[in-house]
């Protein structure tokens, strides 16, 4: 693969575009325009934006992933997670509704595409490796809960919002005298037949020899089926007269090219938000794809993908939209409706171009109860409880990171949540590593093998300690060795030997080669010797670069049986 | 040991107390006191605050270590890169001069030694860990060299300062116009002299046949000669009148005791330098306690040390003094001197009352250049461009740090020094596990191990990867591990079975674990097992309580040859 064709993959599928690609990919593309119409008029209004801010995140940004992105089924555009924190961001900078929001909005993409791109050309991708599976499935399944609790108030016909669980509780219960029961009857309702369609109506087709997969296509256009009908309803009965929220006049056409104006304060501000948003939407992305390529054998190539998502929400700041990823749901439809390549991707831009030239007019009298119902049906499937409890059984210190993402998110809002699971997860995982599982080892009888004294029944000697710490050695551990040694040394006065068995020795950083030599000159003072077995490639050969091998006062041994023999029987003789 | 004694560790030795260590304590406790009294002077300069706190900070705190420390031979007091620290933690919310300077220092010393003594009560001594020793000896080696350049002014007798190395060298520029000759000869004297006395004196005093301990006391006494020296000449010639900077008046008498006034803002802003103060002081002190315990077979217990630190911050925050630690030098002279127990810092403590009751008088005269020469000498022993030579030379990314924490804690402080370095060494820990190296390995033929194919000449067999991945299964790797077996399985057609070698493996976390699963997931797709072999005992009790175990399509074996031998004979029965 040349260096070219890795930063424009199109080139890898665009040769060998034909009919038979082509009439898959259209079929895909009307599935997933279909499906993406509702979503994102109901995420632009989560994310505190326009509906056709939603719409114009749809158009252009799908056709940068189709040039620059790897995945050949992911589909891009806005999604909840994302939207949620675009929300939070850009409300610490203006008010919702002003023309300095939406400029923020796109203002947010911009850094969020240009972070993700330089990440990308620095092959950085290994930093969302920070974010552990237990943080970020903690993370999707609060925010999840604080999204679906965020759009209650649009099913109730109130005013309220807030960015954490206590301010959205207490803003409703503010409210709750002034519930609109129209608002209500079409919130529920749409929330009912959304459900119905989603848990039942497959089944119920098939009861009527309905193919599976045409079920399967009238299943996922239900959201758009409860647009067409509550708008008819609304115009037909005109219930914005009667209090009802309707998402108002939508301008028609396609949206404005040019980069948002800002201040240099306000860039200063949007950082640390654009980062952490650029992080969760390349994670939620990356595996996504991931997981799909798998199923086709395809890989996606994580750097890359950086620069697809970057090259995305450049596009997305440019043109009036705002930070967007690739959505799980979406991609899996795309990917079971038949999608080959991401020409799918343009088409459905293309689909979505027209929905904002001939569509909007239509859209003018849709309820927000009808968008927030899609929003919370959408979203109560990302949370998900078997997970917590499955860390939980397994790793009390997964469970406390993932337990800390969950309760910061809820209670002090999406930013400060993902940054404590981060740092929790960290500061766990290196108090771990820095008290080491340490085991003292003995021969397996009959065998070359050396395994801990207080698992199997093995020989040992009373001269000799073969002691073997399950851990690279490094700063945060290497005191700990020191102070082992030195303990058992203390306590057995017969000790003559000691064999530092370092098979899962992976490294040895300058702070562990100082305690190494510390506790090499400490035992050459109590008249024991210090000898290494079973030293890795890797870690010797930069062993050897140090003063550490000559002074060393015992020996290194190629394995833990030569050791025992060589010093055990030198012992014999005497 | 008791519980009780645990935390009051003076009872463990002061039953066998008798006539003979006594005298050998009360030696030692001259000695120090000697070489005490012009150091505490000068690191309270060096602090910005009067000359008389360094001396009742080497009171009280002394008395609170000797009943709660463990070390026999650490001599506590003010040291110089604390000193250093202090005056960067107020100098950003008092004027030097000030008493709300004298003030916050006291409060520093409390929250200091708040923090220590609750670290030590709830065990938290690994925190200490965190700092590489690169980070700690670049610190070191940065500080002395700032500490050395922020005394000049003081030799050349003009105006000056600042916490930063660039602000220093335009603070010296500003005002070398205005030198004062007379300070400028005491100030290279009293230098020649310290450095003659370290580096000559004693092979002199030895060709003279004078016996080689008191040839070292003598040598030792220096600083204190100097000061007398300088204080006579000061006094006699009327040097104040001319211009030389002089200690002045000093207090007679001993300190008062009590809290100092405060407001909750001085606290908030004081929290974070005190922490870093506890934690550097504290690695100072507890790598010379352990150093000398080792030499005379003793331990040093690292939590309960954190008690008797806390315990001496706390005396000298309530007795008009500043924070204190363990000092290197002081330490060791004690300990050569022959102190038998803490009782020694005792006796140095009555010392030091006695100079602040009856020495204070004459020291109105010492010149401020003595005590800054005396600094001088005393820090550059703490510049060790040997050790960075060596980080250079083994590791890198342990280089790195070290680089980083010089040339920040240069550039921008001793505050963000040491922050930098920590992080950068999280870092770069973080980077280097999250690729681990992996290996294919091979049979070392006629032998059961399994050794790298790159690196030894061993057996393979086409249809089967053995692979060691040599750290351990973590958040931060699990993705990299999906990555390599996947892009192995996809180079080999003829692949059948996966053997994960988990011999270097200590610990599979939440994120590692669903990564198997993922793994387990695509081999089996694909048609190919997965195995695991060598597995260490606590990592399969964690397992076993898993559902891997259960979906795994291949085996667990307990050695890699026994994989090998039943995998290589089913398929060779084929």
């Amino acid at each position: 693969m040349s260096r070219f064709s890795r930063y424009f993959p199109f080139l890898q599928w665009a040769r060998a575009y034909d009919g038979t690609t082509l009439s898959s990919d259209l079929l895909a593309a009307v599935i997933v325009t279909i499906m993406l119409i509702p979503q994102s008029l109901a995420y632009a209004m989560l994310a505190g934006l326009p509906a056709e801010v939603g719409l114009y995140a749809s158009i252009l940004p799908l056709v940068a992933y189709a040039v620059f992105g790897t995945s050949r089924t992911l589909a891009v555009g806005p999604v909840a997670v994302v939207s949620l924190m675009t929300a939070s961001a850009i409300g610490q900078v203006a008010a919702e509704g002003t023309i300095g929001y939406l400029a923020a909005a796109m203002l947010l993409a911009l850094l969020s595409g240009g972070m993700l791109a330089v990440m990308g050309i620095f092959r950085l991708g290994f930093l969302a490796n920070f974010l552990s599976h237990p943080v970020i499935s903690g993370f999707i399944t609060a925010a999840g809960l604080l999204i679906a609790a965020g759009q209650l108030h649009h099913i109730l016909g109130v005013a309220g919002g807030g960015e954490t669980l206590p301010r959205i509780v207490a803003s409703l219960s503010g409210h709750l005298a002034s519930i609109n029961p129209i608002t209500l009857v079409i919130g529920v309702g749409v929330l009912a037949f959304l459900v119905f369609a989603r848990k039942r109506l497959k089944s119920l087709l098939a009861t009527l020899r309905i193919p599976a997969r045409l079920a399967d296509s009238i299943a996922r256009a239900a959201p758009i089926l409860a647009v067409a009908i509550t708008v008819a309803l609304a115009a037909g009965l005109d219930l914005g007269a009667q209090g009802v929220a309707l998402v108002g006049a939508i301008p028609q056409g396609l949206p404005a090219f040019g980069v948002p104006s800002f201040s240099s304060d306000l860039v200063t501000t949007l950082l640390v938000p654009a980062f952490l948003i650029s992080v969760v939407g390349f994670v939620e992305s990356v595996s996504v794809g991931q997981t799909l390529a798998a199923k086709r054998r395809q890989r996606i190539d994580p750097d890359q993908e950086l620069i697809g998502l970057g090259a995305a929400n450049i596009a997305a700041g440019l043109s009036s939209g705002y930070p967007v990823t690739g959505g799980f749901a979406r991609s899996v439809v795309n990917f079971d409706a038949g999608a080959q390549t991401p020409a799918a991707g343009v088409f459905t831009a293309i689909g979505i171009a027209l929905a904002a030239l001939f569509l909007t007019p239509f859209l003018a009298n849709l309820p927000q109860a009808t968008l927030a119902a899609t929003i919370i049906v959408a979203v109560l499937s990302l949370v998900d409880f078997g997970a917590v409890r499955k860390v939980f059984a397994y790793s009390r210190s997964d469970f406390a990171a993932m337990a800390a993402t969950i309760v910061v998110t809820l209670g002090w809002g999406v930013e400060l949540g993902i940054v404590a699971g981060v740092v929790l997860s960290l500061l766990l995982h290196l108090y771990r590593t820095s008290k080491p599982h340490v085991a003292i080892v003995g021969q397996v009888p009959g065998t070359e093998h050396y395994r801990n004294v207080e698992r199997h029944s093995v020989l040992t000697s009373p001269d000799i300690l073969s002691i073997r710490v399950d851990e690279s050695l490094y700063f945060a551990n290497s005191r700990f060795l020191e102070d082992t040694i030195a303990a058992h040394a203390a306590e057995r006065p017969e000790l003559r030997h000691v064999i530092l068995m370092c098979s899962a020795v992976n490294a040895i950083d300058a702070s562990a080669l100082e305690s190494l030599e510390e506790i090499n000159r400490r035992l050459t003072d109590a008249g024991i010797t210090f000898n290494l077995s079973e030293v890795k490639g890797p870690v010797m050969d930069r062993l050897k670069t140090t003063d550490l091998l000559k002074s060393l006062n015992g020996r290194i041994f190629l394995s833990q049986h030569e050791a025992a023999s060589a010093l055990g029987g030198s012992i014999g003789q005497k």
